[in-house]
Parts: C-alpha cells; structure tokens; sequence
C-alpha cells in the first residue's frame, strides 16, 4: 500500500517551487480525502525552545492524576441535575484551584428549570425463562407505577428496524432495541449506534409502547448498563426507558431468538423535582493583552452517579488544570486562559449554556474542550481564520512529537463550548482515542483505575503545547464562520 | 459525555417533521464535525431481504482466505517492477479466476519505462560502537560503490528538523532522520510520518547529503525494516536512501544521544533495469445493463519482496474476489462488475494509470479498492451526485449491522482506482482498521499468518453487501466532481 506517492511527489516538487509549497503531504490512505484534506504544514517550521521545554516538562508532570484522584476519592459521583455532591463539588475544586494559584476563582450560579431524578429501577424477565436483568433508567424516562408493569417483548436489532414497526404496533408491549456498538478512535460509532439511546424511546412511544429497554449504548461486554440521556418530544409523554447492561442484553436476545413469547417486568420510579439551582466553577491565568481575547478551555464538573466521574469527566478537568498551570507558573502569557468546570453538561449542555449566556459580551479567541477520557491524544484538528492558520501550523509541527496527526475536520466539538462556538468563536481539537472509552462511559465501572497515567500525562502536554503556542500567538485570532 | 443531545433532539424532532428529515444523527464526538457532518441517514430504511441473506451467507465464506492463502504459498512474493514472479502469478491469477467462473478473463499488458532493481543492502555502525543494522533500501534509491560507503551521521528527531538544516550542511554525511509512528484506525499517521520517506531523501540529496538513511515508516519495534518508494525531482541525483528497522533506528538513536560522532557504512546497489513489460489481470460479471456502468473493483496483484504480500495486498484481492463470486453465483447483476488485479502498484500505481489509460472510452459507475490489510472494515464512505444518493443509505443501514458506521469524507481512495476517480467518477470506500496494519507493512513479517479469517470474512461480507446493492442499483450513478 503506497497511497501517497503522487501527494509526495508534489511535495518534494513543491520544496523546489514555492508556488506548490502548499501541497499537502498527508492524505491518509482509507481517511480523509481530497475533499477534506488537511491544510498542509508548509515545512519547515521551527518551534519556540520555551513551547518545546515546556512540553517535555508536562510529560512528567502529575498534576493532572493527582487532581483526578483527589475529586473521585474526596467527593466521588457529582450526579448531574444540581446535586448536593455537585455543589460540594464546586466548592472544594475554589479551594483547589485558589492553591494552586489561579486567579478569579470563583462560582457562577444558574438555574435548572426542572431536574429528572433517578429513582427505583429493576428489571426482570418474567414466566418460563425467570431471571432478572441489570438496568439503568434513561435520563428523562418516564415512570412505571411503584409495583411495576409487566408486558410482552418485542425485539428491533437496530433503531432503523423500530423505525419501521408499523403506528400502533407496539401497544401495550414492551420495545427491545439491541444494535451493537464497535469501538472507533474518533468516537463516531456513538453518534451511530447512540441513536437509540436518543432517539429510541421517542420513536417507541409515538408507537404506543407502554416502555422501552435498549442495549447499553457500550463497547463492552459487562454487567455494568451504561447511563445517559434521551429526549422526547414536545406532546410526547415519556415511557419507561433503560438501558440493558450489554451482557443483559445479549442474554435477552438470545432468549427472544428461542421463539417463545418473553415477557418482562419494569419498576422504574424516577421523578421530576422541579427547578434546581446549579453553577460552574471559572478559574483564570490573567493575560497581558485584555483585547487579544480569552483562550476557553474546559471540561465537566457532574458525572453520572453509577460511577466516579473519572474517565467523564475527572480527567478533563485535571488534563486542562494541570496544562493552564504550567502555562501559568512559566510566565504570564499575552492572552488571558478562562477555564471552566461546567456543572450538568450530562443532561445537555445546561452549564456550558448558563457560561454562554453570562458571558455574551466578552471576546473569546479560541475555544476547547477535554471530555473523552483519559488516553492519549492522536489527532489535533482547528478552526481557524486565514490570518492565523499560522498557528494551526506551529501546533501540527510542536504536537507531532506526541504522535499527534493534523486532522482534517473543522474543530469546536464539544457539549460545553458549543453555545460559544456557535457565536463564531475558533475551535481547538485534541482528539482523544475513543478505542477503550465507551467500555466504561457512564457505567459504575468509570473510576479512577481505568487510568492510564502514562496517556494522561500525554493528555497534559499536547494541551501544554497548545495553550503555550495559542496564549502568546501574536497572530490576532478573529471571528470564523460560526458551526451551525 | 453526551455531545450528541441537540443533534439527538433534531432527530427525534425530525420524526414529528419531515423538514427537519435531514438532521444527521451522527456528529460524533471527537470526530468529524459539522464542516464535514455526515448526509444523515433518513430513517426508516428497508433492506432487501436478497442483500441480508448474501451478507450473512458472507460471513460463513472462506473463498477469500483461500485465494490468499494459495497465492502466498504458491507463488510467495511478487515483486513489484514487471517481474518474473509477478509475470507468473498472473498467469496464476487467469487460471484461479476462470475456475471461480468469471467471464472475460485476461491479462492486458502494458510497459514500465524504467525499473528499479534491489541490490544488496548492508549497513553497520562503524568505531567505538561498531554493530550491524538491519535495513532494507527504499524504492528508487541510488547506489553507493560496490564498496560501500561510510560516513557520519547527523539526527534529525523528524522530516521538519531535516528542513530546516542549513543549505550545504549535509556535504559528505549521512542523514539520519527517526520520526516514530502511532497507529491511527483511519491510517492518517502514514500520511504525516510517511512524508519523511515520500520525501526525505529528496530533502537530503539537495542539501549535499552523501546519503540517508530513515526510521522505518511503521507502527512495530521489531527488526523487520520497511520498504517502500521514495522521489527525487528531475535534476536531483538520487543518494543511497535506506529504511532502518525501528529497533535498530531506536538503537542508533540512543547512540546518538550518547554525545560522540558516530559513522555508519552502507553498502546499497540496487540499479535501473530499463524498460519492463507487465500486466493488469481482469475478470468481469457480466451484468443485464451495458448502459448503467461498470462497477470497478480491485486490489493489487504485485508486493514488497520482503514478506509474501499477503495483508498487502493478497487480502484485497481475496476479498474483491469473493465478493463478487457469492454476487455472481446470485444471479446476474444489472451492472457489470469488473475486478481488476493491478501490477506494478508499490512503484506508484503504474498499473493503474495502464487500466485508466485503456479503458478511457468506457463508462464507470463506481470505483472501489481493497488495499489496506485483512482487518475489520469501519467505516463506509461514498461520493455519489445527488441522484443516487439514496444508494449510500441503503448501504449504511445494510452494513451497520457489521459494526461498520458512516463517514463524511468523500470517497474514492486508492492509488490503483485514483486515475479513473480522477474523471469524476462516483467511489465507494469500506475503510478497514490501520490500528495493526502498520506493524507488518512492507516488511518480511507480511505473511499469511498476520490475517485474522474472521475479520477477513466480514470484509467480504461488506464488500458483498456493497457490489448487490451498488450493481443491481435502479438509480442512475452519474458522474461527480473529479477529485484532484
């Protein structure tokens, strides 16, 4: 396989004539294509000794563990929806970050117009094959009287196959929605196989079904079901929803496959408690340039309860601590480094929202993002205007040495930055491997041990690199065309 | 982690609205954005029944693995450059196929200009640390006297610090240039660590280099060097150019680092042969509708002569192979299908550019190649006009259930298919995982026993689900765009 021979003549072409010098070098074999190659690295380009020191030092640093550590031991799960815990939180991470020297430490409330709290929930198949199953209730499903409902079963292997169960069908019955989820480095199977999880229950109770079980939306094959939210329309009253951990899951299909009618029993008891007051935590490295704009970086504060919050988002939270305070202790840099501990961004996003909201008239330069683990970053992707794609450059070359490839996608993910990204704010990606994340996304095994420290400190440097080479980027970093 | 809640929200939405039908489900995390989002699939989608029960036929196929496992053990390796092995295996190729039974089995035959030929390559730390190395010269390398050469060493950690060495700097030394590389599912770490073999040499000879020698290009840290081609521009002598095993480019690193000058001698004659006659081998299902264009598929016929060409490219010929066997022996498709084994395609593809170059006058409605290894396919992509676009969903709701997702790039990769993508032509990419392929490419460790027959044959069930929905397609497939 040798793909890249015609882009690799064009280069060693292009260091003869400047005309070309922007030909790409990268057009991956089976990744992305012409049509989205990567704005190529116009080779050579040096990087500052103070970025590439700084670097080195971050891959021995362990800021980031120790943080981690200290939040899933001393407060463990923060449970989304304005929790106590979430608020003891927010506390001991102002103390935390006043010691290690931030400035502007402070909480910024908000209000949760109307919090789904988990209650009961058990799950069983019931008659001849009697056994029960592990579950967990979707963020915004519906409740099952306290004794339960029984009811048949009726089996989808995809959302697609539900989708196409005739109206009405699913009347008094009980959907089983059960696709299969492969890991992917990019993460992009969970926008696929998720669908069931966020779309599924809507689509189920619009057939009338008097509940919904899905497998865990997961890579693994445990006991442990996998959390998360869903979403029903406007006029749509929401059914009874879980989540089968995926061994459950496997087990019911099996069961189904044996051709005898199955049924289940359900006792799924969350509510919804009214409004809740909640917050995000704001630290800053103050800049010396207030109108160069503020460098956003951040993660999420709550997590699902089965677990500690570790891998989502514990880690973020320590990544981007630990690489604004390198920064930091190294000189203070021309633009002014806002981190966020975003409060309920499991539920959608509604700190990342109150953040947007409060601070709709400041300049933001650039925005990102830490919320896919703990392993090691293998691709940085930006969004940058013509003026300072400069920068996008000087980040490729300093990142390389971290095994870190330049993508092609146009940056700004993000659950908690995308209210500000959709001002037209610049996005800075670093891709995290999703290849062991969705073995442990919210399910009671997201805990500290599932860290690999050696990644993590990888996790440190790349963002090191990042705020170092951004913050003092004399380039002026302006407005991009805003992601939808 | 839960990016995907407005997404989900304007799916669920979608269902109540046909205006919002559209709305992608999948903008997955970590992965490509909304400047590259995926054309969602418009749920619901009906499988033919007649493709399901071929795909799942597909999964119990072990045709592919015996083609390659006959072809390794039978003929070995086939050097690239019109060779003797390579003339034989054609000859092979014509008996196999015609007994698989397809129609219109022939070799067409074309010239290469100029063929480089391997010679022998030695290498050795000379002084103080004096101690072999093990490495393998790049394709296109100039020689050094039968003698050999010896010289020192200067490091470069990568292709950008080789850049930015002084013009003349180089006179009479040995460049040394040792980027690693990281294994990335989408391949895209070849494209950035590749380029130092693409065009390091090239880089080395204009600044006075005596000649260079690279870290494999290769995700392993075994002894096995890595072959492959490199470039020099018109004008530029070619200097003796050789990939070191990442072992040894480890080893010599370290020595480097130990801080004294340290001297190697090469021995490496490989020469240019003159001109050489090879050939393409192609087979065809004839289909119902000469009109509705060919369906082009193919893997490439020639390989490295370290290893037995088997994950490269013997796996892609299997898999095309069986494919279209289980669709021929289904009943005649409306498209043809015509399978090409391409020669000559590690020197640049030359039998591909052959094929485009015979057949210019002929209709293509689809290109698709098989050329990267023998593991799981993961991604589908495709690059159809408007009009056949519901073609790409059928196939993403028909291959998901084989843990494959849909990507947003435009298809069309592959050096052998470039040429005939390249007159707008529609492709269709099944991207296999990299994670492993760069451990054994191009090396002697390229052998049978590297393909896992489980996920060889869910390549052939994807190949299979795709050329029964793509050829019996009642669409028109137009042209598109040309890709550069």
């Amino acid at each position: 396989m040798h793909r890249l021979t015609l882009a690799a003549l064009a280069v060693s072409t292009a260091l003869a004539s400047p005309s070309l010098a922007q030909t790409p070098v990268a057009n991956p074999p089976g990744g992305p294509t012409t049509a989205s190659r990567p704005r190529p690295t116009p080779l050579p380009v040096a990087v500052d000794p103070k970025v590439a020191r700084l670097r080195d030092k971050a891959l021995a640093d362990d800021t980031a563990y120790e943080l981690v550590e200290a939040l899933t031991t001393e407060i463990g799960p923060r449970p989304t929806g304005g929790s106590a815990r979430q608020a003891a939180a927010r506390d001991w991470a102002v103390t935390r970050l006043k010691a290690l020297g931030f400035k502007n430490v402070r909480i910024e409330p908000y209000t949760l117009p109307n919090v789904w709290e988990r209650g009961a929930e058990t799950g069983e198949v019931v008659g001849a094959y009697a056994q029960p199953l592990r579950l967990t209730a979707l963020g915004n499903s519906g409740a099952t009287p306290a004794a339960g409902i029984t009811a048949p079963v009726v089996y989808f292997p995809s959302l697609n196959d539900l989708l196409l169960a005739p109206e009405g069908s699913l009347r008094g019955k009980i959907a089983f929605v059960s696709n299969s989820m492969q890991p992917t480095q990019d993460g992009s199977s969970y926008g696929s196989a998720g669908a069931a999880r966020f779309v599924g229950p809507n689509v189920a109770a619009r057939k009338g079904a008097a509940a919904i079980v899905i497998r865990s939306i997961g890579t693994d094959h445990g006991r442990g079901p996998h959390a998360g939210g869903t979403n029903f329309d406007a006029g749509v009253a929401p059914i009874p929803a879980a989540a089968l951990s995926v061994a459950d899951a496997e087990n019911l299909e099996r069961l189904v496959k044996r051709g005898r009618p199955v049924s289940l029993k359900l006792v799924l008891t969350p509510r919804f408690v009214g409004a809740r007051r909640s917050g995000n935590v704001i630290a800053e490295v103050p800049g010396t340039d207030k109108d160069a704009g503020i460098v956003l970086i951040g993660g999420h504060l709550d997590s699902w309860e089965l677990g500690t919050g570790a891998i989502d988002d514990g880690a973020g939270l320590g990544i981007t601590t630990a690489a604004a305070k390198l920064v930091m202790d190294a000189g203070r840099p021309r633009r002014t480094i806002r981190m966020v501990w975003f409060g309920d961004e499991e539920i959608g996003g509604l700190g990342g929202d109150a953040y947007a909201k409060a601070h709709a008239g400041e300049r933001h330069a650039t925005a990102s993002e830490s919320d896919f683990g703990a392993d090691r970053v293998w691709r940085v992707e930006t969004n940058f205007a013509e003026a300072a794609r400069p920068i996008g450059d000087r980040l490729a070359v300093a990142l390389a040495p971290l095994g870190i490839v330049r993508g092609t996608g146009t940056a700004g993910d993000g659950t908690d930055i995308a209210p500000v990204v959709r001002t037209g704010v610049a996005g800075i990606d670093l891709n995290q491997s999703g290849l062991r994340y969705f073995d442990y996304h919210h399910t009671p095994e997201d805990t500290l041990d599932r860290i690999d420290p050696e990644q993590l400190r990888q996790n440190v440097a790349a963002w090191t690199t990042m705020l170092a080479i951004v913050a003092d980027a004399p380039e002026e970093i302006g407005p991009v065309p805003p992601r939808p």
